[in-house]
């Protein structure tokens, strides 16, 4: 395209979205610009800020005739640079943060219709205001938007009970690559008539439209919620312990998430307000939080007996269930203190992996075992969402190694790690997607069948390329 | 095709799956050629039978060099004709009830992985045998299989606690149409590596590609079941009580099923074993199951106290709560029995439809006041999974008419039935699928966007249209 029709096609653009919805100073546009650790960034002509889905439609209608391809960005908090555009500078930003209102929450029929720009916590708050609750949970909350959620088909603490995003999506609104809007802003639970469309465009990271709102699922709040914090001998002692809760509590097990003693230590030394909460050391730890629709007596005796089993079978050792919604609170914050803590500990080479639930123990062992011959001296630090299989298994450098020439190894020891992924059937991105960062692996881990079909859908609903090009297919 | 090159297709086929792998005696086909109740009838040169993935990718790539078209079955209880060849008799039958093995339950994992054949009270025994829940339940549960339950996404009984088929997949294992194998048989709760390409077979009528297997997700076993029968007044107070009861049990209810007293009376007439449980009677009547992973006498008296609070809001007015599993059987006898009773009544005109539960009272007052402006005398008998919106609107005939008559109404009935539908954004399918029976409403249903990507679907992944044609889509 020439500079001229670029130009051009900017001052249509303009003529759609307003002065406010048009940004092109390079200030203005920096914060779209760059991924919040500063790992990924990109170039861009404007970033546009659509308020409606008729502007949406009108933009990419305008982009597909020019051929200027787009980035979808939500409230940009990835993990993969999946929203932010490359350094060429030939793509815009279309962000959907000003299509934030909530169309409706239907409270006999649980659930809620939100626009893109929605912020989570926004949608959570307005769920409860309605005594329902919207169960996506997850560290970004408070600016990641329902539209990057559902795009990114966002994971978090809730998924063990509630699903991914992909489960609470009902319908979509989604601007397709040709400007056409596809409405399937459906509050059915059940319509069997043709394809399912909607799983399509959910986790496809905007490489195949632009989602633009979403009828949400809703649920009962809990009225009742159990924390614990439970030392355990051993991943596979975990996983053990996760089934009988589970079946004990009647699947009341909404968070299960395991951490290795060095995680709690890097938290205990380096997050302010991190406290050990068992009087002797463990080598492993599950934090685990379980709900109930009711309140009795009988839900926390249910929890105490589990546990007490568990102590029987040597599953567990030690475990302190919070006595007040401070104290399950404290509890938490170790979960949360062990990311942040990890930075503190010279340079960190992160995993996000999944395995089958009963194969995450041997996965542990066995990843634990090839890091360290690959590069002795090592420091795994795994923890995360054992209850869906999903391990961050993040990987400090050795005491004293230099930083950047460890950091150097990234994609050397990621490769280590994820032959044993592969080995057990597992998956080298279970909550954080592909993006920038992984694409390149994408013909590696698909088979050239499944390779194959993921291009097909590609081609047959973004033919030209445009919708965020590069991302999650190289 | 000529007819040499057809025979020497089917000699190469039966050279796979050998001798016993394939029918074409008038006879041995005829179980397959027609649908149960006789009203959808097909012709076919062959019924092939592989037993194995291999097998059946053998067999489709035969066809796909032959131009033959394929006609994939599994038990064979379609309501839509989704699983007969047309009476042209061009297509083969190919039935997967050969592959009938369990490959594998992983209980720590919560998983079964099961061949498509695996005749679905088969797979609910094995779950149960490892202590494990498959949550799938449906009146043809004894006939029907798992890869016919995935590619028509079946609903049944226990979608409003467990979601619908598709809810159930973690992964599948697909021919796709030229005949290549798509091993995307995953036991991952979390996987975010390129497009859910698995939600694309789900439910598409074996359109898209052959399921030959899939990993399941299973449940603890409840261990406490409550089960009540409750006159109400209206089916707004219906509603009203199910958002009251999902919130009171925490989430409890498994099945909310509503029914007319028409629906009862018909019941009580025809069906012996019948009985009406309560002393008065109610217009309308919700049969209600709750279950608890636990056992406690809590959650009898938390259902007792809701029913007491719904009495005194005047949302029901008697209701009894099963006191054995007997008495439990006894009142879903009655559930059954409606299906049964509507057939000595004369012609029914049947609808499968789905609203938003917050407008099924809506869509039953509107629509029974449309069909009976259209035919006095209609005799409406909705009943269902109105807990899903999804309420099974029966309607027979006036008494004394002519029932071929009234049956020749079909069309323009449903007609009547389906715009009230449209004007409450429901579903005209909502768990039997499409089938032959509903294809040529699909472009009337679907706005021409999700026409086009409908079509843009199936000419990726069956671009020569071999994949049982003419189902789903005209």
């Amino acid at each position: 395209m020439t500079v001229a029709a670029s130009i051009a096609a900017l001052d249509r653009i303009r003529t759609i979205v307003g002065l406010n919805g048009l940004l092109t100073a390079p200030e203005d546009m920096a914060p779209y610009l760059s991924e919040w650790r500063g790992r990924f960034k990109g170039n861009s002509p404007a970033v546009v800020r659509p308020a409606s889905t008729e502007e949406v439609a009108a933009v990419v209608t305008i982009c597909a005739e020019a051929g200027i391809p787009v980035v979808p960005q939500g409230g940009n908090t990835s993990l993969v640079g999946g929203s932010i555009p490359y350094e060429e500078g030939r793509e815009i930003v279309l962000s959907l943060s000003r299509m934030n209102r909530i169309r409706g929450i239907d409270t006999l029929n649980y659930t809620m219709t939100a626009e893109a720009g929605v912020v989570l916590k926004t949608a959570q708050e307005a769920a409860k205001d309605k005594d329902r609750l919207l169960p996506m949970s997850l560290g970004a909350e408070g600016t990641c938007q329902i539209g990057g959620l559902i795009s990114t088909n966002a994971g978090g603490i809730n998924v063990l009970r509630y699903g991914n995003m992909r489960d609470l999506v009902l319908g979509l609104e989604v601007v397709l690559a040709d400007g056409r809007v596809w409405n399937g802003l459906r509050s059915l639970r059940k319509n069997n008539t043709g394809y399912d469309l909607k799983h399509l465009f959910i986790g496809a990271e905007g490489t195949l439209g632009i989602v633009t709102a979403a009828v949400l699922k809703l649920y009962p709040r809990p009225r009742q919620s159990e924390t614990a914090f439970i030392a355990v001998p051993s991943p596979a002692a975990a996983i053990e312990l996760l089934a009988r809760l589970r079946a004990a509590s009647g699947d009341a097990v909404a968070a299960f998430e395991l951490m290795s003693r060095r995680c709690l230590e890097f938290a205990l030394k380096h997050v302010a307000g991190t406290i050990d909460p068992l009087s002797e050391p463990s080598p492993w730890y599950v934090l685990t939080e379980l709900t109930a629709g009711t309140q009795s007596d009988a839900f926390r005796e249910n929890v105490e007996a589990a546990l007490g089993e568990a102590f029987e079978a040597e599953l567990a050792t030690d475990a302190t269930i919070a006595q007040s919604e401070t104290q399950a609170n404290q509890l938490w914050f170790i979960r949360e203190a062990i990311v942040e803590a990890q930075k503190f500990e010279g340079g960190s080479i992160k995993n996000d992996v999944s395995v089958p639930v009963s194969r995450v123990a041997e996965f542990i062992e066995r990843a634990e075992a090839a890091v360290a011959a690959a590069c002795p001296g090592i420091r795994p630090t795994p923890f995360g969402h054992v209850g869906d299989g999903n391990i961050h298994f993040n990987l400090s450098q050795p005491e004293g190694a230099d930083t950047a020439a460890y950091l150097a190894r990234w994609d050397e020891i990621c490769h280590v790690v994820n032959e044993v992924i592969f080995d057990l059937d597992g998956s080298i991105s279970a909550e954080h997607g592909v993006g920038r960062f992984k694409k390149d692996e994408m013909p590696v881990i698909k088979s050239p069948v499944e390779f194959d079909l993921l291009r097909a859908m590609k081609a047959a609903l973004d033919p030209k390329g445009l919708l965020n090009p590069g991302k999650m297919l190289p």
